[in-house]
């Protein structure tokens, strides 16, 4: 069977495009009740039963027989053994993209992260000291679908950050698994490993790592058991029950974004080779069914041309029946008046991935304000961004840029104030401090304020 | 009746000390059914009915008789008459906080809250550009409970940060509504406003404000309605309810930090006066019953000091009620072996105010890693940071500083990465990115950092 792939073509010209684009980005992640109680029932049973909950449900979703704790705790030994087995490109990508990871996520640390502080003319001392998160786990989504990359992108900055101890789950469900969608025969003590992902956390630097999942593992780490270190903040994408179980534990331990469908804005204005963008299109859609993957340019001829780009390449891809369902689905080819109407569209969805697929990006890059990542110029292809180029591929979804960041050194740091105020300085602030505090009825605040004006 | 106020006394020698210290720290904020279930159907009914729903509920709740929305927003007039029916002495106090509170948060933008980007040897850019929120929502709780310091310490920031308009919603509950716990009898339009919450809003900049509250507000603000501009962000404390939607709402909107009751601790070395120490944990007790304040001290007799300053200063204080019932029920006066050793044990609580009531107190700063604010020295109350020193008094709570920070200009920015890979980069990064999206299984990935290896 033939697929065709053609994205909902919109003219903002039209009478009915304002109804018709936010149909088209409307995507809701509602609350699934029966994954809640799952969920609710699991991070409980953890948090009683430590690993011996583990264990149970280890065995129940991923088909496991494990003994002990320790059947399910990967080697210093195990990542090595993986990255020798890689083939030498492999191996060599692998650092290579590690190390303009970290070079990257050292300058964004000097450039936003480190202490500061100053003295008032009277001798205050004002600040803020930021530390590093003591402890981290990491979530990898286990099985083939599994992303080394992403490992790269969530310890390199922990460790930039100077995290002490980064935990990594993963699990590695046996074929024929509950978590595989099988039968359950398997009852082996190891399941299917990913060996790039094993190799990846020999490149980034785990501290310790167990070969297990779910909400069981979201609980294992936010709560501690007697083999597994409670941590201070859990980061890395997962399914369903993963960021439900995150969503819960959040307040006991820090999480990130609970990400949703991944996102490709294109901003063009004509010049960048259709295939490229037609290419760039796809690499958004090949990730999932529900990705979205939009064109904005104001040339109707270029758009056809990208259409063109888009039934050309789509038969020589191996995921194309995924392309197809995700630029059917949710993908739209919008005809804008002029770039800037393209500028201010962009800004109204804040999309996860922006491309300024332009000969002059740098004029429209001061019109975008809300995006996960700005990729400048035809040659920024977004997956130059996923891999290597440097930047983290942890960005904001569904809109969620117009609020939130780029995972970063920031997300592994957190901040104290320092404030140390001189015996002059409390004669200045100590009225001002009193008479606020009576002003709120806190009378204790207003006295301890006073206090240090008067002879200790 | 004579209150006796006498905060456990522990100390780490004790066999008991780590049963006794972990029951004492114990606070638990667990979801309550039944606010949830009113909350859900809330935030439901004001995002299909909009103002109609905002106005039922602020009858129902408020007791108040609003005709439309037009008598629910306050005005940039009201904040003035407010301000200017202040005595001086309070005018001047709003201002001078207003102003120390603000330079401030300029250093800090400056400090690590400005873009920046480098060029590689190959003319690769990277970088991250720092843009403002559009719109926050700024949560002012009612009645006489508000603190007018509150409204400056989140406006303040956004404002710095460069936020283009600040939403405040301040419910204005009758007198005998359901929201006072009264009989719900009055129904005029206007209820009980707090002349210097309106007059921090005159003084902080706010754009619009409309006196509502409870889910609702949330609710509004997180969907918007014909009235009330949909926000980006929503900060700012509340009761169980507005906690709950805040909650909910998160991933449509951002929000801060669900606080929890407020925390002192203080490490002192028996130099600071003891009627100081002991204030300075009545001003945290005053707040709230379940408001904790623990001193650490290596010095018994200081310790004892201490009490008897609490014996003697506690008839003098107005709210010596709830500090009677917050210091016996969650305060401690704890014996450690040494100041190392206290401070120890204050990263194991990673507390909301940290007080090093200490002669030599940088000393002791560098081994401190998990704290909100911290206040160096004798002079440096735990009050004039509330108040006027300059750092934001919204702090992170229940040992959530071990993975969170004070609010501050971050809290109003986001970051979008920067890239712009040149011609030259592409021939650097294509084969490294295309060797692990490969490996990933991610043809269109691979093909289009590929492509632009290839003559355009």
């Amino acid at each position: 069977m033939t697929l065709t792939a053609a994205p909902l073509r919109l003219s903002t010209t039209s009478a009915t495009f304002d109804a018709e684009f936010k149909a088209r980005l409307h995507w809701s992640a509602d609350a699934d009740a029966a994954i809640e109680k799952v969920v609710a029932d699991v991070l409980a049973d953890v948090r009683q039963r430590g690993d011996a909950a583990v264990l149970e449900y280890t065995r129940r979703f991923d088909g496991l027989g494990p003994a002990s704790m320790q059947d399910l705790e990967l080697t210093q030994a195990d990542f090595k053994e993986a990255f020798d087995s890689l083939p030498v490109a492999q191996r060599d990508a692998l650092q290579a993209a590690a190390a303009r990871v970290r070079s990257y996520h050292e300058a964004q640390k000097k450039a936003s992260g480190e202490s500061w502080s100053y003295r008032d003319a009277d001798g205050t001392l004002l600040g803020q000291k930021v530390t590093p998160l003591d402890r981290v786990g990491i979530y990898v989504p286990g099985g083939k679908a599994a992303y080394p990359s992403s490992l790269l992108m969530n310890a390199i900055p922990a460790h930039v950050a100077g995290v002490g101890e980064i935990i990594m789950v993963v699990p590695t469900p046996a074929r024929g698994s509950v978590a595989t969608g099988g039968s359950g025969a398997a009852a082996s003590s190891e399941g299917e490993r990913n060996v790039l992902v094993l190799a990846a956390a020999f490149v980034a630097g785990v501290t310790r790592a167990f070969t297990i999942g779910g909400a069981q593992a979201v609980a294992a780490l936010a709560y501690g058991t007697e083999t597994i270190p409670a941590v201070d903040k859990i980061t890395g994408p997962g399914n369903a029950y993963v960021a439900a179980a995150k969503r819960r534990v959040f307040g006991t331990v820090g999480i990130d974004m609970i990400a949703g469908p991944s996102e490709i804005l294109v901003l063009a204005d004509g010049s960048t080779p259709p295939d490229w963008v037609a290419m760039d299109l796809f690499s958004q859609a090949e990730h999932d069914e529900l990705a979205q993957s939009i064109l904005l340019c104001p040339d109707a001829a270029y758009i056809d041309a990208v259409q063109a780009s888009i039934d050309k390449l789509l038969p020589q891809m191996p995921r194309a029946r995924i392309i197809t369902a995700s630029l059917n689905g949710r993908g739209a080819l919008i005809q804008t008046r002029d770039m800037e109407e393209a500028c201010e569209i962009s800004n109204r969805i804040a999309p996860e991935h922006l491309e300024v697929s332009s000969h002059e990006p740098h004029r429209w890059e001061p019109l975008l304000k809300h995006a996960g990542a700005i990729f400048l110029g035809a040659f920024t292809s977004e997956s130059l961004g996923d891999y290597c180029a440097g930047p983290n591929h942890v960005l904001p979804t569904s809109g969620t840029a117009r609020f939130s960041s780029p995972l970063g050194v920031y997300d592994f740091q957190k901040r104290s104030s320092l404030i140390e105020v001189s015996a002059q300085g409390a004669r200045v602030l100590g009225p001002i401090a009193a008479e606020l505090a009576y002003g709120e009825g806190l009378q204790a605040h207003a006295r301890a304020a006073e206090m240090r004006l008067e002879k200790p």
